[in-house]
C-alpha cells in the first residue's frame, strides 16, 4: 500500500484506528465462509460517522477498494477483501443510542451484537425478533447488509420488516438518511429497502432505526420425529394450511442431530428408525390459545406419520432444543470438510427439494446434512465431502451445485434465502437471474458507487 | 400525435385496444386527486405482457411518454399524463391466475380489483390483508405502485410485506421477474422492493405473486369517544405499550363523523362534548384472548379520558363502524373544496402533529378534518377551504402546507405514508430529502428508463 495514502489514512482516522500489523491483517482475512482467506492491506476501525465519511472520501479519490465488515460471521464471503485495500471494521460502532418505548422504536449503531440488542430491548418489555443463529456474535449492521432472517421469520418476518431508516455513508463520502422513522413510507424510491441486503456494496450503514413489537408472554416448543425426510417436509405446509402460524418451524436431519449431540454434549435420545425432526415453536400471550394451536399442530404431525412428539414448556427444555438447532452449523463444521448452501423454495416444494438434493448427491458422490427454517422453505444444505476424491471435490462438485440451484430455481426458489451472494455464490446468479436483471443491479451499483470502490467483487 | 406513430400503435396492439375518441381521453384525464385534469393523446388497453412489451419498445424508440394507470383511485396524481402521450390502462389484466393453497401464495394480474382478490382468497380460507379504503375500485397493480397500506397495516404490514415477486416490463420493453416466489430473499439487490412504491416510473407490473396468511377467525371492534383530539392521539401509543397489537387502530375527528353521517345515512349518535374517536379492531382465532385484549385496551382508553366505549361484535355493528370510517374521504369530498395530505410520524408524535395542524390552520385561515391510521402514525389531513379567500387558497395555502410538512419532518415523519408523491407532492420532497437522496433516485430512474418515457414528471 502506498505510504503516502497510508499517512493520509492515519491523519484522517488517527493512528490508534489504523492497523497494518500482520496479526490484524490475518485476523480480518476471513469470515465464517468455509476456508477462504484474503488479506487486506490495512484494517481501519473508525469511531463515528464523520470518520467513515472522511475515509470513504479519501478512498474514493484514490480509487482504493474498501470492504466493510460487521461481526465476521458471514457465510458467503461478503466481508472478504478480495482486492486487498482497506478493511473497514465497524466494531467500534457499539452504541445502543436509544430504545424509544413510546414509539416502539430503537436507534442503534451497526457494531452492536444482535443478541445484546435483543436483550436490551427485552429488558424494556419489548421484542426485536430478528435472531439469526449467529446472534451471539454477529452485528446488527451485518444483519442489515444481508437482509438477515433466522428462525422467527416464519411469523415475524425478516429484518426487512424491522428497519425503518438508515444513516448511510455513500462511497463518495456523502451522508444521508435513507427514509423516515415511520411504519409507512410512500415518499419516492425506498432507499432503505434497497440498502437492506445490498451486502455493503452501496453504502456503509452508520445508524439503524428499528421497529420493535410488544414482548410475547409465552412459548411452547414441540419436537416431532419422522422416519422419512419427505414426511417431515410435507407436514410443514400442512401446518399453515391448518390455520397455524408458528413462531418457528425448523427441520433437522438425523445426522445433524447426531453430530450436535456428539459435539455439544446435549442429552437427547435419538431413536432407531427416526431420520428427520421438525421443531415447532408456537408463541402468544394466551396459554390456552397456544395449547389449542399445539393440539392442531399435533394432529397434522400425526397425519404425516410423525411417530413421537415431545412437548417442551419449561425454560430449560426449550433452551436445550434451541441449543441443539443453533449449534448444528458449528457441529457440522467441526466434523467434516463441507460447503454450505442456503436454498429457499416455496414451502410446499420442500419434499421435492430434499429428495432432489439426495439424488444429485448420489450421482456426484457427496453426502449432505440438511436443516433449516422449513417454515420459510429455507433449507441450509451442508454438502459433506464423504467419499468424494479431492480431485472431484475441487473440480466436479461445482457442477453438482449448479444442478442443485437449477432445481431450486425450477421449484420457484432462489439461491440464497438469508446468507447472501457475496463472493461464493456470485458465479451462480445467472442460473436464476437474467442478464437484464444483473445489468439493472450493476447500473444501481454505478449510481451509488461510480468508482466501484465499495466491496468490489461481490454479488455480480 | 403523429399519425404514423398512431398507426404503429394500432398495428402493435390492435385497433380494438387503442382509443383516441374525446370521451376516452376525458375519462382518463383525471384520477381521485382533487380536480386535476391532463388529457392523454391516446389511451391504450393492452391485453397481455407481450403487448405491453411491444408498446413500450415502440414508445421508447420514439421517445413518447407513457403513463401507466390502475383503477384511477390515486390521491397524488400519479396516473395523470402530464406530458400527454400514451395513457396505458391496465384494466384488461383481470386474471387471478392462481391461488396456491399449498404454499399460501397467489399470482394475479395487476388489473384485479383489490377487494375481488381479497374475496377470492377468503373463499379459500385464506387472508390477503392489504385493504386500502378504495379496495372496492382500486387495482392491486396500483397498490404495488404506491406501496399501499390501509387500516390493517398496524398488525399485518403494508403491501411491501406481501409481494414476493413481480413480472415487470421495463421501459425498454424487456421483461423480467424481479425476484423469486419465496418468503426470504438474499440474492442481490431487491428489485421487488425497489419496484414497490416506485409509482410506475421504473417499469410496468404485469404479474404479481403475493404471500397469503391463514384467515383469522374472529374480530371485535371498539369505538372510544374523547373530548379532545390530543387525548385520543395520546392513547394510541399507550395501547401498544400495554402489549396489544390491534388489527386496526383508526382516528376520526368529530367533523369527519358528522359529515359521514349526513352523507351516507349512517345511524350514529354523536354526543355533545365529544370531538374525537378511536376505532380499535382486535382479531385472532381465540375469542377469550381477544376479549382479554379488549379489556386491556379499555383500561388504556379510560386512562386517557375516554368517556364512552362502544363494543361491536355482531357482523352488522362492525360493518357499520367500518363503513363510517371508509366513507369518510368521499363525504369530505362531497362537502367542501379540500386538499388532502397524507402525513405520517412516529405514533407517539401524533398529539403534537394534530395540535400543530390546527395551529398552522388558524394562522393561514384554513380548517381541517383529520382521520387515519393512527396506529401507524399515519394521519390523513383534509384541508378545508372554509373562510379562506380564493386568492389565499390559490397562493398562500402552499406556504401552510410547507409548514405542515416541516412539522412532520421535524417529528421524524415523512410527507406521504401511503398515497405517494406523484405530481402533487413532488415540490415538497426537498423538505424531507436532501439533494443527494433525490439524485440517487434520479440515477436509479435513469438506469431503468434511460429515455425517461415512463410516467415522466412524477416523484422528482
Amino acid at each position: 500500500m502506498d505510504p503516502g495514502f497510508l499517512a493520509q489514512l492515519v491523519s484522517v482516522l488517527g493512528a490508534e484506528n489504523v492497523f497494518t500489523d500482520n496479526v490484524s491483517l490475518a485476523d480480518y482475512s476471513h469470515d465464517e465462509t468455509e476456508d477462504l482467506h484474503y488479506e487486506p492491506e490495512v484494517v481501519v476501525k473508525p469511531v463515528d460517522t464523520a470518520a467513515v465519511s472522511a475515509l470513504l472520501r479519501l478512498c474514493n479519490t484514490h480509487h482504493v477498494p474498501v470492504t466493510p465488515r460487521g461481526g465476521g460471521t458471514g457465510l458467503s464471503g461478503g466481508a472478504l477483501p478480495v482486492y486487498g485495500g482497506v478493511l473497514l471494521s465497524m466494531e467500534r460502532f457499539k452504541a445502543i443510542i436509544s430504545i424509544d418505548t413510546e414509539n416502539l422504536q430503537a436507534t442503534v449503531e451497526p457494531g452492536v451484537i444482535t443478541e445484546e440488542f435483543m436483550n436490551a430491548v427485552d429488558a424494556q418489555g419489548l421484542l426485536y425478533p430478528v435472531d439469526p443463529s449467529s446472534k451471539g456474535s454477529c452485528f446488527i449492521g451485518g444483519n442489515v447488509a444481508h437482509g438477515s432472517g433466522g428462525p422467527r421469520v416464519v411469523k415475524y418476518g425478516t429484518i426487512r420488516e424491522y428497519i425503518l431508516n438508515l444513516e448511510i455513508v455513500l462511497p463518495t463520502g456523502e451522508i444521508i438518511w435513507t427514509g423516515a422513522n415511520t411504519l409507512k413510507y410512500a415518499s419516492g424510491y425506498n432507499l432503505t429497502q434497497l440498502m437492506i441486503g445490498s451486502e455493503g456494496t452501496l453504502g456503509v450503514v452508520t445508524k439503524i432505526v428499528t421497529k420493535l413489537v410488544p414482548k410475547v408472554q409465552n412459548t411452547v416448543v414441540m419436537l416431532g420425529s419422522f422416519a422419512e425426510n419427505e414426511q417431515a417436509c410435507a407436514a410443514v405446509s400442512a401446518i399453515f394450511r391448518a390455520g397455524i402460524t408458528p413462531s418457528a418451524l425448523e427441520f433437522m436431519e438425523r445426522r445433524g442431530v447426531e453430530w450436535v449431540v456428539q459435539y455439544d454434549d446435549i442429552h437427547f435420545d435419538i431413536k432407531d428408525g427416526i431420520n428427520a425432526y421438525l421443531m415447532i415453536e408456537v408463541d402468544g400471550d394466551n396459554l390456552d390459545a397456544i395449547f389449542k394451536d399445539c393440539e392442531k399442530v399435533n394432529t397434522v404431525l400425526e397425519e404425516f406419520g410423525c411417530s413421537d412428539v415431545l412437548f417442551a414448556d419449561t425454560a430449560g427444555q426449550k433452551e436445550e432444543l434451541w441449543r441443539m438447532r443453533r449449534t448444528m452449523a458449528e457441529s457440522v463444521k467441526s466434523n467434516s470438510v463441507y460447503k454450505e448452501e442456503d436454498t429457499v423454495v416455496p414451502r410446499a416444494a420442500l419434499p421435492k427439494l430434499i429428495g432432489g438434493i439426495k439424488e444429485i448427491g448420489s450421482r456426484y458422490g457427496f453426502e449432505s446434512v440438511c436443516y433449516g427454517h422449513a417454515g420459510d422453505g429455507n433449507l441450509h444444505i451442508n454438502i459433506i465431502k464423504a467419499g468424494m476424491s479431492d480431485e472431484d471435490w475441487k473440480n466436479k462438485l461445482k457442477d453438482g451445485i449448479v444442478e442443485l440451484f437449477e432445481l431450486t430455481a425450477a421449484l420457484g426458489g432462489t439461491i440464497s434465502g438469508e446468507h447472501g451472494i457475496g463472493l461464493v455464490q456470485k458465479d451462480f446468479m445467472s442460473i436464476k437471474y437474467s442478464e437484464v436483471n444483473l445489468n439493472l443491479m450493476r447500473g444501481i451499483k454505478n449510481v451509488f458507487d461510480p468508482n466501484g470502490i465499495l466491496n468490489p467483487g461481490k454479488i455480480f
